[in-house]
């Protein structure tokens, strides 16, 4: 029998970036900021000239800040890229692309990781300067590094992803470091004393994935009595962005909303899914899902705002349901 | 006995930053670069950020490299600040003014450091990646770091200079570091070759002092067989720019063409002094000291080459008579 759930405790989101940060947005204006903590991937983290980039909590934040290029869905708005261009003259290869404004970022926290301040500090720190008033916190304090493998061999996440553009097909993914790391104290009480769970339309492999391969975090989420919503990332067969759908083949999985619920197993309580999906609802449902279908592509500030709050109402009615 | 000065050697210039960098300019401008070795200060180096700042050897970089910013003397031309913003937000005291382009020199230094790289082999890359074609050398490979006593303490040269404006009087100055800092096998062998050593209108105990402060340093100089001759940094009784004048005096000395050379005692061979300390050509002589008298102040870019252009002739009479 599961815990009730605690119904005054915040809406924890698990997300990577740029698809993740859109349901953020939406949660953060739709939620009062202490109701809200968001849990980003460390997956994606990669050093870049000596400097500690951390995309997907970066994204969350300049997101949730208002910051962030709305186009790029990445970087600050308005941003310059002199620095990049130096670097290149230097003979650096500047195929990840750190702009001027973003470099203050990895500056500040490279020189804080050395100084020893747990990488939840320092994003707390950064989101504090940006104003951002809801929770943001980094999936682990340890270094674990999503690796892609194609038939070249063995890939960081970001080498895979931003300088060979996801060309080759995945054919695994791995998160080096993870059986090694562990959740923080901070995620562990979020996750104890959330009123939901909500896993963001994220890629499932290879953002989610490097939380739930921390040994101590899925158990965390299945100890937890909030209801565990996943927002489905792929849509009519195919991911919003990136490379989800082939990472789910990759893993010998479908990429529709039922290899979704393969990969997440015993973690979800409900899936939300788009209306291009809803020949699944039955399926979903015979394995015991709860179900919303609606309209899950967030292409503006209200589509966020829609989706965000359409899933909270959708979480409160699967809370009325706690199984054993 | 002196050796016989190499004539076919390269003009050496020991240089602090803006307006040592203007006499590098027009040198570089008027000699062959394979003519030219820079030895740059170190002694105003800091660690900004979790950054290493090498201010002196930029400068002097930049400017060879004609991207200076002409007005301010340092920094890149055409710069934006918007990290630097970005770290002000973000809590970090943001005093020293580091551009978005010239953080690309400063990351690109302390990645090369922290992996063991010698600061005289970070310069180089820096300067060839700028398609600077002469040398330019820090002066030691070794941390020295200059701080000025005040009413108030020490303070790190940079502290006294950008975060105070130097509004305190100087009390003293001494060179952090230097007693265990070796010079180079670089700048030994540039001094042992040159044809002649120049000793750019930098400040003298605070840009010039920490390289001779550098146990051996002082000695390739006298070994050398080349003249050498300093640009007095003192005109009509003030520095051109910064505190040299008031350093002087807090060294005991005079803040004219006198104290210069007693600054730098049995080192000079022959002092430039500018027109408007004429005065002083009789009294430099009875010390013996050749003396050109020229104007020194370089505003445009043809004073810089004038400057240069005489101080080369000069230079070149004084070879003529190696003393014992």
């Amino acid at each position: 029998m599961r815990p009730a759930s605690n119904k005054s405790g915040p809406v924890v989101l698990l997300s990577g970036g740029v698809g993740g940060a859109k349901l953020a947005d939406g949660l953060y204006r739709t939620l009062a900021p202490e109701s809200l903590t968001v849990i980003g991937n460390v997956g994606d983290d990669i050093e870049r000239h000596g400097l500690w980039v951390s995309p997907d909590v970066d994204i969350l934040t300049y997101t949730l800040a208002g910051m962030v290029d709305a186009e790029k869905g990445w970087g600050f708005a308005d941003e310059t890229f002199h620095a990049l261009a130096i670097l290149r003259r230097l003979g650096e290869e500047t195929w990840f692309n750190l702009g001027d404004r973003d470099l203050a970022t990895h500056i500040l926290r490279t020189r804080l990781r050395r100084e020893g301040v747990r990488p939840t500090g320092i994003a707390a720190r950064i989101a504090a300067g940006l104003e951002v008033r809801c929770t943001v916190l980094p999936a682990t304090d340890d270094t674990v590094q999503t690796h892609v493998q194609t038939e070249k061999g063995w890939l960081h996440f970001q080498e895979y992803l931003v300088r060979d553009r996801a060309e080759a097909a995945p054919l695994d993914v791995r998160c080096e470091g993870a059986d090694e790391a562990r959740p923080t104290p901070e995620v562990l009480s979020a996750l104890a004393g959330a009123s939901a769970i909500l896993l963001a339309p994220s890629n499932p492999v290879a953002s989610i994935g490097p939380m739930l391969a921390v040994p101590g975090f899925r158990d965390a989420m299945l100890r937890s009595g909030a209801p565990r919503i996943a927002v489905c990332p792929i849509v009519g067969g195919r991911s919003l962005k990136g490379p989800s759908d082939r990472m789910l083949k990759a893993k010998g999985l479908t990429a529709d909303p039922m290899g979704v619920a393969d990969w997440y197993g015993d973690l979800l309580d409900g899936m939300v899914v788009d209306e291009a999906d809803a020949q699944f609802e039955g399926m979903l449902k015979e394995r015991g899902l709860e179900v919303l279908v609606t309209g899950t592509v967030m292409q503006k500030a209200r589509d966020r705002d829609g989706l965000a709050e359409a899933t909270l109402a959708f979480a409160r009615t699967c809370s009325a349901s706690p199984k054993a």
